[in-house]
Formats: structure tokens, sequence, C-alpha cells
């Protein structure tokens, strides 16, 4: 596999209202992004910090996985998952098959932000979970 | 505070020899620096992604935190902490304990690659290990 850099970092959060001035101030730039992906049932705000965005995830139904890991962390939010930018995502998924890496999502869906995204097990990825992205629309 | 990127995302493992080939075929490239940080009692690995270093953790002794990580992680690792790099460290941590920000670190310590490290505690960070670090050799 061949990611060019990590796309962003996924952060869980009990509430985007309260956490967002917290990381406009660590990052000393403006939230440039808020958008519900009803897909995943949580709503998402984005932050620049050089190549990578700060994504931070609030749930929007107690179905959503994001609350699911605030209910398994005690209630408290905190690192969710990296994500690497790759070219060509369908061809990496391929290679992580052959690989025996165990996938979660078998092909790309749609993701925030407009990006083709897919995710791999944490069990295959020494607990880390790890999503590919790729921006088809650039 | 201003950080320019992240300098690295530190996952805990319970071994560097088992993760280490995992992450290269991954990230696409060779870990280029293996590193004892004896302060921390941990072996780090270090990969590059982009702007982003991903630094691969390994407890040397039970009384590391790292390996309390794991253990209250049911023994697996996972992500640990992300790094900020940041320009006067000092002013950083100075302007944090202004806004209210708990510190671990009250003054910057010597971390891995010779860097200048301090953490701002995840009670004061929606619960995201958050290390700021400088380069003063560079």
């Amino acid at each position: 596999m061949n990611p060019t850099h990590i796309e962003h970092i996924g952060i869980a959060v009990t509430s985007l209202e309260e956490s967002i001035p917290f990381f406009e101030t660590l990052l000393g730039t403006k939230c440039y992004a808020i958008e519900e992906v009803a897909d995943q049932k949580v709503k998402t705000a984005f932050l620049r910090c050089g190549q990578t965005k700060i994504e931070l995830l609030e749930p929007t139904s107690e179905e959503s996985t994001i609350a699911k890991f605030i209910a398994n962390n005690n209630g408290r939010g905190g690192m969710h998952h990296i994500a690497f930018a790759v070219e060509n995502i369908e061809g990496h998924l391929e290679e992580a098959k052959e690989l025996g890496i165990r996938l979660i999502d078998q092909a790309p869906r749609g993701g925030a932000e407009g990006l083709s995204i897919a995710f791999l097990h944490p069990k295959s990825t020494f607990g880390v979970l790890t999503e590919l992205c790729e921006n088809k629309n650039k």
C-alpha cells in the first residue's frame, strides 16, 4: 500500500458545540465545515492542521458506532480512527484482502467531504481503526 | 496556539517486532529508526507518512504508561496520542496554562528523536492525550 499522507484523524466527541471552540484554540484555526453523514449517524466538524484534518464526530443516534465508542469509553470521547489518503482505493482494498487484512467495507462508499472511503478492521490493524480514503473529485 | 502540522501519531503496541512489518506494508515505507526512551520506559519505532510520523510504542516495563494503557485496553494496543509540532513550546505551555488546560509536563523535557516535548492532560483535551513538540536542533 502507498498512502500519500494522513488525510484526517477522527475524534469522537459527545458535543460538537462544546468541543469545536477547544480545537479551534488548540489548532489556531477555525472549523471550516460541519456536515451530517446520515449513513454513519454522525455530525462531523473539520479543522485543518498542515496536510491533515481533524474530524470531530458527534453521534446523532444511539445506534451510531460513535455513540457505542463513547459508551465503551466511560462516556468520554477520544481518538477514534486514522484515515490515510490513497490513490486507487479499490486497488488498495484488493491488496489488503490479499494480505489477509479483514475489511469492514468490501467496497468504497461515500464519506464526509465527498470522499470515497473504506474501513479496515482494527483486529487486523493492531487495534487501530484504519480508514482509506480517496478524493475522486480532484 | 499555532501548531504547523501533526508531528506524529503515537500507537501503543505489545510488540515492535510483530507490528513493524504490518505498518511497513500499510504505509509502503520502511521503519527508519528504533530508539529506546528510558525516561518513558518504552522502545519506539518510527515510520513516515507525508508530514507526519507513526510512532509505535512498546513498553519496556510494567510501570510504563504504555503498559498501563494496553492493560486497560484488554491487552491490546491502539491509538495513544497525537503530537503537534510547534515553535516556542515554552510559550505554548504558558498559553495552555492561561487557558486553564491541565498540563502533565509543566516544562518541556527530552523525547524521542531529540525533540522537546510536553503532554497536555486528556481530561482537558476532550479525551485526546495531546503532545506538543518542538525540534530545537533544526
